[in-house]
């Protein structure tokens, strides 16, 4: 096994132009929620999966038992109809854990996709904030000032100076290496509280990149999980709010 | 030496058809207990010895004093029944440090057993529940769904969702990499309280091990082990009480 | 990518014997602050960049809404009378986060300007007090033992046993690694408070440096940024004053 | 420049069946205090200097203002009289930061020893108790157990099961691994409270060596500064008793 090794698990009929779709493990698991959802919704196909040896050495349990190792996966989508374009997806369990990981793994994502003829990527994660968010802007920066603009008439936020920080992990490091490959990209970032994973955050990059993608997305799942999310953000609340004002003063820092 | 080195220091005879057993140090210490007690019990032959310049910089003095490097240990034993399967046992000081290590050194393990004929591995480990436990089940979790109904039939434990965090180390990573390679393994994980270890959890893996072995293992050193650390959890707990019962309450949940 | 990968940006013309002057992210900033205000000042040319799998896996985002990956930047100067000197200038973003990869970084550094036939290096950093300095003097360390009675001339201070721990990062391994080469160097070190970047630090180091390379530097930006930060740090000593001595004690110690 | 990178800095006559004699930091600095102390006795000559990039990315400054990069140093000394043996000796800055840094820096120290005819080694070390030793004994470790009787001779002492988490660091790791190559070699440990530098236990160690080599070194500037340390301990535990009872015992127990 190499440093980061790519297992192929289907063949991948050819693709016309694809687009990239990235939602990894992050702040409030924005972009894997999102990434995850469009998946099951148009029923896209695995054809890869990714190991490193920069990935914690640990396997998952399956429901029926069985072990996985930990792991990212590729996916592929051919378009239905004419105004879309076919998909290449990436999710999975974790992202590099250190620096030199981070680098090799995007590397090796960008090696892959420019192969499937990949020239266009969005990447998805959170901002958080680390306070309640009632409607969650999405945040927006890309690798190319003409997307700036396309990407405010499709209802997402340019912010000067925001994230302050810069974008952190993959999300951040495809555009960033993506550039210098000369491939174009854009990253959404949902706002979040960022203390538990986050649905309605989730649910407000995908209504963007519904309209980039031209495909139609049952979100009645994420609003689902979204609420149960509210109902376990308000009984800690509650909890909160049992054992005095300053725990929850804290607690609503977190993240 | 390379990042992962193997010493041979004994010639190993034509093994038929053998089964890795795995214990390495971890929870309660419960796989490298189990794997020691059996390699003693039936005096089983050291071939090799792996170093890794991932293992620390460290050497243990013999009770003659020399030295000795930090290493993991490979042992084989030829079957003295038809209803016997020879084996392969691997016990040793360390896992890998890091992420990276880890893998290295599981592949250096995966590529000696499968050099040796191994197709079906055991990897011994503990479950660290953080609260005292009576009776000790073990866990269990497979490379194939074939196997749950086997292992179950020898008193292993299926908890659907149980490990959450899923098996992190040796014992999941060669069953992980191993299935890659398309190897069949399973993990057992004794219950363990987690803050001391645990020879009662290692005979509770190893009556298992001796049903699936047809080895007839004389438990009784492990059981006078187990009394012994009765005794010192049992002054621990008293102290614990003379100093308050919070801080009782903490002890619990170490581990 | 290599572990340290240059990407040349424009053609750099022939210098003459120019001199290298380095200041990375440190200790009150002082040694990023002079060299990006010199290079303002004279307006030097990019000619590379340096992306390393050290750096954090990061991108910044431009005031456009374009992101850009982490690096170091080098530029180049003409000189443009007789007394002055070609310069390559050296800046960035962050060093490298670990001691293997400071020294790779390092290394890529210096076969830049070997090739570019620098022979003569100036690197600039702060010197951490951890105290209110009035008027900051600039420390200095060299290759050489020469170097050091004509620094003295510059204004530069020697002061035995200081900095006591030497000098940790880019502006002592480029030193370090550079007299092994056979090149020649000078490390200026602007005491600084440390906990706030530090412009007036900046300022006295650059003075140094504009009597060793012959060139006028306007200094009112950097006096005004001076201002400003005096200002935060005397709103900051307030803001201790009003929560008890106690705690303003322990700020002024911090950096 | 390699991970491991030696720089011969003057020619090695020819050595006569030579004993290596290693002292790097650690605790109470004993073994680097100690081979200091006899390269200068015996003025020893510098052979060859060892650059790792896992050590600190720092540069040291000297007296004359001159800045030196951290590494190890390599001396050799001739026997003057029959029954002496030719000496080679290493001492350093650091030892290498990362387990992967203290392997292969160790293996590069095996390499050059080798190369120069050594077949005997001693490694000196400190072995911290935590509290004021009167008279410091030397422990004892060994790769052959002939060598344990032989030891015991010279004055040093084996106890059971000490030190129970072995040897860490290179003085260990230079046995064990050299072992593997077919070394002999024996590590000395001066006992040490260990929370400052020990010339005292140093001392207890270089008596042991002077039989074993037959070398006459005069003590008395070890004995001048263990003196110089003791008055420190003596205003550090004044100090500590103007602070009360309880922050004594504490610091009684660091290191």
């Amino acid at each position: 096994m190499d440093y980061v090794t790519v297992e192929h698990v289907a063949k991948v009929p050819k693709l016309k132009d694809p687009i990239l779709i990235e939602g990894l493990p992050g702040i409030g698991n924005v972009g894997k929620l999102a990434v995850e959802h469009l998946i099951d919704s148009i029923d896209a196909s695995k054809f890869a999966e990714i190991y490193s040896k920069d990935f914690p050495p640990q396997v998952f349990i399956n429901p029926d038992g069985t072990i996985e190792l930990v792991k990212n996966e590729f996916y592929y989508w051919k378009a239905k109809k004419k105004d879309q374009r076919d998909l290449v997806l990436l999710t999975g369990d974790y992202q590099g854990l250190s620096s030199h990981g981070q680098y090799e793994l995007v590397e090796k994502i960008l090696d892959i996709v420019e192969e499937l003829g990949v020239k266009e990527m969005y990447t998805l994660g959170g901002y958080g904030l680390g306070q309640d968010i009632e409607k969650p802007k999405v945040l927006c920066a890309t690798t190319d000032v003409h997307l700036v603009k396309k990407m405010k008439k499709y209802g997402a936020v340019f912010k000067k100076n925001e994230p302050g920080g810069g974008i952190v992990g993959a999300s951040g490091l495809i555009l960033g290496l993506g550039k210098i490959r000369g491939l174009e990209g854009t990253c959404f970032m949902g706002e979040t509280p960022g203390y538990l994973v986050d649905p309605k955050s989730a649910k407000a990059v995908l209504k963007i990149l519904m309209k980039i993608t031209n495909i139609d997305v049952n979100l009645s799942a994420l609003e689902k999980k979204a609420k149960e999310i509210e109902q376990i953000a308000h009984q800690l609340r509650e909890m909160e709010g049992l054992s005095g004002g300053e725990k929850s003063e804290e607690l609503r820092y977190i993240g």
